[in-house]
């Protein structure tokens, strides 16, 4: 079994407002960056997966998204899975 | 004036205990996937900056983050700047 690591990033839907980036982008101005715009927040989130391939761990890792990290409804996943040393 | 997109990653220190991590690590158990651990969980943040040049930029974003975004006490932050097409 190898060990991954993933990098997911789970961040609200492009078509929906972002309320929590929005009140962060007003924010900006107050602290005179306001070059700073169109702020989104998400979550980021590493794991540990032990899997005979990187496939394997692949199809692992997008089940724990589906079924418990990303509320597909209102957000959008995407990861990046390297070799732990 | 150029347009770049920061990817900013604010995770807890690593030596930190990160209960939200926690917690989920505990359910990937639950959902036939204890092959996931060390489950940890941070913000991910997207914004668009307008700059001379990539180093005005930088030195910009860092600014945001250590102003704003990321509470340094508890978390660290990295990000990468793209320029916006």
């Amino acid at each position: 079994m190898a060990k991954f690591i993933a990098d997911i990033d789970v961040m609200p839907l492009r078509a929906l407002l972002d309320p929590q980036g929005k009140a962060v982008t007003g924010s900006m101005k107050n602290l005179n960056l306001g070059e700073i715009e169109n702020v989104r927040i998400g979550k980021h989130i590493t794991l540990e997966i032990s899997a005979t391939d990187e496939n394997a761990a692949k199809v692992k890792v997008d089940e724990a998204c589906k079924k418990l990290l990303c509320n597909q409804i209102m957000e959008f996943y995407e990861f990046k899975l390297t070799s732990a040393k």
